[in-house]
């Protein structure tokens, strides 16, 4: 997709095309979309990031918790196809019955500690890497912890947004 | 459900029901979670709303994004159910093709003219009076505009806050 059609589209369609972005947040796009035209991929980015940056703490963890436990145990709420997608990619669905257990009580731990779930930029990781760095960031203070993982967030919107501009607009 | 019980929610189970009070943006439900516990519904209802009166512009011009046209033509777009029975609701979606068109056209300038689509608590309302407002709406100055459209966002959220607190929680 070259610059000229993501700097012209109309809300419906960019709303439609980068809602999710950031994880189910497509307030965020539908909120981008006002600074609209965008000169290249990195001034699109940037203006992601600068909402989010601007948001109170309370719309920074709201943004985590619209995500979902990696390998989470919440079956009933379906992952995203991008995030199902990245979360392949890493491993994590195919788990053993032990890592996987691991990882749920884990993930409970970093929950119930910060109130917002454990997210990682799951393509940059794998199924060892994985409970390692959520052990190491559980000890976190809970600011650094915030900033680590909107940083998270912020990696995920990066390579969502390359494969969105990389791809073949009649495939979106 | 009681207010214990939506006051003691875990994030999860909280943006799960309250995810779609403002239409299409669970970030703000995951935000107020934040908030509590909550006194009341009063006491609930005034965290959303706070939370989208401290947004810059374009977060709340966003918001408003994430609304579909009221009998919209945008029919590659479903309406959420909440949304769909409150339109059915106020005859929207069984118009006759002239109404219909008059929607659309009028839809279309509004959209044209403020850059997001045109909200209204269509549970306040009918298929004579969506037009005749729509109209008028579409001849207000852009910042008085953006403040009526956000007023409609908050009657949608309050009927739906309440609807969701009558509600038997096992029917959710």
């Amino acid at each position: 997709m070259d610059i000229e059609k993501f700097s012209s589209m109309d809300f419906g369609e960019f709303v439609d095309v980068f809602g999710n972005v950031i994880e189910r947040c497509p307030l965020i796009a539908a909120a981008v979309w006002s600074q609209q035209p965008f000169s290249d991929l990195e001034d699109l980015e940037k203006h992601f990031f600068a909402f989010i940056d601007a948001l109170p703490q309370s719309g920074q963890e709201g943004i985590l918790r619209c995500h979902l436990d990696l390998a989470g145990s919440e079956l009933q709420r379906p992952l995203t196809a991008k995030s199902q997608r990245e979360q392949s990619g890493a491993g994590l669905t195919s788990l053993g019955a032990d890592e996987r257990l691991r990882l749920v009580e884990l993930n409970a731990q970093y929950r119930a500690r910060f109130g917002f779930p454990f997210v990682l930029a799951a393509r940059f990781s794998d199924r060892t890497a994985v409970p390692r760095e959520l052990a190491r960031r559980l000890l976190c203070p809970p600011a650094q912890e915030l900033r680590t993982a909107l940083g998270e967030v912020k990696k995920i919107g990066s390579l969502r947004l390359a494969d969105l501009l990389r791809a073949d607009p009649a495939k979106l």
